[in-house]
């Protein structure tokens, strides 16, 4: 019987970890990936008060496990099949076993969304990916293509034109939706260009991308691309990993919570993207962390 | 003009200053202090993710600063004396000078609290402080004793335990408010006792402390105890610092906020310690000031 289990070892739940555990709870985080999530995948961390100059995700995810660990914090690789939320003992299935519990925190975030175009499973992992701190390095001297114009895209855009021979990043709308700082950066790196209004439709290829089409959204014209070789990598945003919390009324896909980080559930708190929120960051995800472990440390 | 002036630099001020700047925004941030606010004076910082092993409040406080720094945030060192926060240009009257804005991030935080006891007054910076990081190694192999019950009282005794000969925690409840990791510490500590169920009641000496005398809060009777030399470290709570902001409805001296940390009046935010809040962490002051940051820079 554990006081806490944490559904996830991202920041928001090795935050939480680290809390429950200096409260003196018992307290055991289930994380099926890597831990770190997907700040563990990003070329850098940026603008998070504490991070190291030059600091990569890999870096700050291998620091993030170690201070957990050294807190005492149980982590344990499983991949949760079915909850039970409802009861006063919670229950929480996984392929390693079976966990009861008094207090849940779930803090399993998001996953990356596909694009569901044509020649996206063939090509998904050979050619079309998305970590491009992992597997920029087997693009360089190409061309490499970034879907997205969000802060997340535009970022891995920018580590990419530093390996590759040309960058284009396709963006659905007008102009980039990114912050100020990386739009001045992209002015200034002359090999990264860029496709407004433009989506991508389709690739094409067996063994690696052979050619891709981009449908601009303004005529609907279709320009197809041969570029055998090419990286494409997609940030095209993300989707809460909410399909197990069918107990929980969601809103969107995500998880409702009050500022105590309290679902409607007793017992039952959310933590980090996977929650309704305004602010989707670093801080605010170790922030619900800290606070959804000290509310169910009480 | 600036876009974004944010009052104090502890760590909500420094965390909003890095995202108004990535955000393009002309930004300053004005600290009378010393740049990290109070944790820079903790001996160490505990539990928020992204500390180095074995982080001291000063080496934290001067990361965020270079930080701050190398992301172009301005940072001057003047007192505010007055604000005018209703107009749509905000004012800002500081000793250096007055500044416009379109926006304000209040984040000055929370001053540690007096008791307000006879020879308080005397003996404040002589026997009597608050910085056990930067005044106990002058207590080496003496006795000290530690005003206060909570994690940042217990916290900064157990620091003072590896200096003095004996520690002493007066504390005025019966057990300790403290969480279980620094309890259990203390327990292990054969030179820390408790004084439970105790309040300091006066003080006395003219260049250092001679005589304390401690009031049990269960029979009313005073122990008078004569230490010449002890150091007496006080850790009794904070107070808001909003004696400025009368154009802002408080609460219990505290700013209200809503989730986007906006304040009755538009244009005009708050951050860290000095808003409303249930959790006061290292961690939930960052995200506050990233939540302020992001919003003022829209």
């Amino acid at each position: 019987m554990y006081d806490v289990v944490i559904i996830g070892a991202g920041l928001a739940g090795i935050s939480a970890g680290i809390y429950a555990a200096s409260r003196g709870k018992k307290v055991l985080i289930i994380e099926k990936n890597q831990v770190g999530g997907l700040i563990g995948k990003v070329s850098t961390v940026t603008h998070y008060a504490g991070i190291l100059p030059g600091e990569t995700g890999e870096t700050f995810a291998e620091r993030m496990k170690q201070q957990a660990e050294s807190a005492g914090v149980e982590i344990l690789k499983a991949d949760v099949k079915k909850v039970n939320l409802t009861a006063e003992i919670k229950e929480v299935f996984s392929d390693e076993g079976i966990f009861e519990t008094r207090k849940v925190i779930l803090a399993n975030g998001t996953s990356p969304r596909r694009l569901e175009i044509p020649g996206e499973d063939v090509l998904w992992g050979k050619g079309m990916g998305m970590n491009a701190a992992k597997d920029g390095e087997s693009y360089r001297g190409k061309h490499i293509y970034v879907v997205g114009g969000a802060d997340g895209a535009v970022k891995e855009a920018l580590y990419l034109a530093k390996l590759a021979s040309e960058v284009t990043i396709i963006h659905f709308e007008d102009s980039l939706g990114c912050i100020a700082e990386f739009r001045e950066k992209v002015k200034q790196m002359p090999n990264i260009s860029l496709r407004l209004h433009t989506r991508l439709h389709g690739v094409y290829g067996t063994e690696c991308v052979q050619s891709l089409e981009l449908a601009d959204e303004h005529t609907g014209a279709i320009d197809t691309i041969e570029d055998p070789g090419c990286g494409i990598f997609v940030y095209a945003g993300t989707v809460p990993n909410t399909e197990l919390y069918t107990e929980l009324h969601l809103k969107d896909g995500f998880i409702p919570v009050n500022e105590k980080m309290e679902t409607e559930l007793p017992g039952v708190y959310a933590a980090g993207d996977i929650r309704v929120k305004q602010v989707r960051q670093v801080a605010t995800a170790v922030a619900d962390g800290t606070i959804a472990a000290i509310q169910a440390s009480k």
